[in-house]
């Protein structure tokens, strides 16, 4: 695929668009400011776009995209930058379209449990905005408080609570695109119940900005659980921890929550957050299990059932965290795992995911494959979904074992998953970083039709080339 | 789209790969049972098939389309024949491919709550074994009794408990299926969470067979729910009805069931079933709730909280349930609607969707339309999901009427659905009876995405041509 040039016509003409104002280039833009537009979470990867454009309106991206299909110029849609697998990378520049001023929610529909609203507003915000009205939008990536609600449908998100309220995908309802050609659809309607064509809308959920850009979703929303429950479970040998997953769902219970987290995941995570947190030197893993609902006396029961399973496994002291402000801190540890390790060290983040009583073998599989090729890694988790995000820390790899050595590595991990009945990624994607092992979880033929359907939603292929395959 | 003719020839190869017992022409088939294969459940239709096959495995589809890809020959995949809306009519002829052969449930994986099975499996079958070891699949389209898993799939069947649990599709992980040319795929992993490139699992469900035939499916299962309470609510106001449903939700209860009944539907069924109900002249809709859960003290709560609900509206006595045997009936009853309609009449029936709260204004509608046009309805369904099932009643109308006259009160019907935020079909698929309507749901541009799907997978348009669109 070659592309066209950004020429000084075209950046006159996206000014005719969306004003002067929301065309940023690197050379009449603050430094710092501009280079973050070519950086995500990933490691720590840079490239540059040419322009930067934040439209405000659905027409001017549809402007925009007109525009820029029929003069071959790439365009990469952008949330909040809180990706890890590279998805909102210019990695063939062209313009970055930043979807950051599409943050209104727009509608909070009460009658039907729905709420609309545009793709910039951060999940967490729609989260407490619903909240105010009695209602849950359940879907809670770790970055939460930062990610955007667009990010998370090209991902197809999904977070803690996914074990018991499914991901992202689950809520969407509905979807204004715009596709390359400029031309605005809804992919579907505003029902529960939907058999009128194909799924459109379950297509553009994780195609991660390859196939339109989202400008309006509509969700289905849930009554808000009035209570919850939750435990931090110490385990003094791992795999009990993976097992007594499985059990706990076994027992007929199923957890809003259901955290692993290796021991150098939350000693790291409490020591970043300053969270004082007591770790018995003989323990080597924690589950973090919460339960919620709408009846206390209900959950109580629950709970007793979970310490039930739990009795069967060598578990230290449970904490029963009991005020408001003790469950925070506990969420507030796990969420910032990621954010931890990213302080200590650069690392590769895999999202391995498998059959959730497949926990244990990935999890001593991922250890055998770290000892033999040298590397250390951090694991923790959902793992109430077999969702393992293993992190490789760079510490003293060089370059060359950084960027080249580890692919054998990796590639051993993800075979690992496939023969567990797994996959590559969970709630990541693919994006750039994971585009040399798709191989592993797809056959040919499955990547020949997502090839097809990329063409025929995308001919001249400007939407965020060069990733997923 | 010119397809080959079948010729002798094929028919011989047909018997090399599938045996002779499993092919069946109408030169040596008992008359009767090759026009069943011409038939499904939408109103009086009939297309004779060429040649019947009857494959055993996933190897012997695989010949059978990479023979009819090679040579143009259409082929039209059927399940059990409950379809209603001709999914499963051979149109153009050719090839019914009956997948009746693939009856068996491969692995109940009690570990990882997880089913793999054929999809000639019937739903009824599937939910039975499940529930032996303890757990549930709850889609349970009305004709879970006879339906395959396979038919559920091509058209994202729902039924009465996916106001709580959701369609066939939120069950579906992973399918197996055979591409047109006779790739056989996987199009997922069996996990909770999947973020692998685009979505050709969700993309599969609805698909109505014209993009793969499906040979293995692996759904997710939940724990059986232990307890469930069942009560039959009649309403002096038909609109009542319908806006109580709404009220259900906003006091934050998620019944497991929430159908709605005209006095008619209901009148019609149990005569048919001749289950004597009491039917108070005055009334004229019912709606059917049931609650669900592990804790029946917890259910009894929620009942009262319904009751309390109900209180505002004009209803007669509340019948609860309190046998098993009388739950049967009452559910039993709901599900023979549309078999006592047939049995009174040919009849025609849209599947109308819309957001909850908008089913009285749809409600409404349909009948003004109704009285507009001369025509009787019958209407019944899922009002927890705004899915109401309109029964358009032949009674007296001539052919002309029929097939010509009702096109324009479909279409507005059809309108309405629109402009209330809802579309065409909820779970019965679009097939051959929706196809001229919808330009009314989709822009030409949501129609220009589907073909060229559509082309992607089946670049010779064999498989179950002349549907959808």
């Amino acid at each position: 695929m070659t592309f066209s040039p950004l020429t000084p016509e075209l950046v006159v003409a996206f000014e005719g668009i969306v004003s002067p104002a929301h065309v940023l280039t690197a050379q009449r833009t603050e430094a710092l400011q501009y280079e973050a537009y070519g950086r995500d979470h990933t490691e720590d990867f840079h490239f540059a776009p040419d322009v930067v454009l934040r439209p405000g309106t659905t027409e001017e991206v549809s402007q925009i995209m007109r525009l820029c299909h029929e003069h071959r110029v790439p365009v990469t849609a952008r949330g909040a930058g809180t990706g890890l697998s590279g998805g909102a990378l210019p990695i063939h520049n062209g313009v970055v379209l930043s979807m950051e001023r599409f943050n209104k929610i727009l509608h909070i529909d009460e009658r039907n449990l729905q709420v609309t609203s545009e793709p910039g507003v951060v999940t967490e915000a729609l989260q407490n905005a619903v909240k105010e009205v009695g209602l849950f939008y359940p879907p809670d990536p770790a970055s939460k408080g930062s990610c955007f609600l667009g990010g998370n449908l090209s991902q197809s998100s999904g977070g803690p609570k996914a074990v018991k309220y499914g991901t992202t995908r689950d809520y969407v309802l509905n979807l204004q695109v715009v596709l390359p050609n400029g031309d605005v659809i809804w992919t579907g309607a505003n029902t529960l119940k939907y058999a009128t064509g194909y799924n459109l809308t379950q297509l553009m959920v994780g195609s991660e900005g390859t196939l339109g850009i989202i400008t309006q979703v509509v969700f289905r929303l849930l009554p808000y659980p009035q209570h919850n429950i939750l435990m931090l479970v110490p385990f003094r040998q791992e795999a009990q921890a993976a097992e007594a997953v499985s059990a706990v769902f076994r027992a007929g219970i199923i957890p809003s929550g259901m955290e692993f987290m290796e021991r150098e995941a939350i000693a790291w995570s409490s020591d970043y957050l300053k969270i004082p947190l007591t770790l018995p030197e003989d323990i080597t893993a924690h589950l973090l299990i919460e339960l919620d609902g709408q009846d206390i006396e209900q959950l109580y029961k629950e709970a007793e059932q979970v310490y039930e399973v739990l009795e069967k496994y060598d578990v230290g002291e449970i904490l029963l965290a009991d005020t408001a402000g003790q469950k925070d801190d506990l969420w507030k540890i796990r969420r910032n795992i990621g954010n931890s390790v990213r302080y200590n060290s650069v690392y590769k983040e895999e999202d391995t995911v498998v059959p959730r009583a497949e926990l244990p073998t990935l999890l001593k599989g991922v250890k055998e494959i770290g000892q033999r090729y040298g590397f250390k890694s951090v694991c923790y988790g959902h793992a109430g979904d077999g969702n393992l995000h293993v992190n490789i820390i760079r510490g003293t790899l060089t370059d060359e074992e950084w960027n080249v050595g580890l692919r054998e590595p990796i590639s051993e991990i993800f075979q690992l998953c496939v023969k567990l009945g797994g996959t590559i990624s969970g709630e990541h994607g693919i994006g750039l970083v994971q585009k040399p092992y798709m191989h592993i979880a797809l056959k040919e033929a499955n990547l020949h039709l997502m090839r097809g359907i990329k063409q025929v939603f995308d001919p001249h292929g400007i939407l965020n080339p060069g990733k997923i395959f």
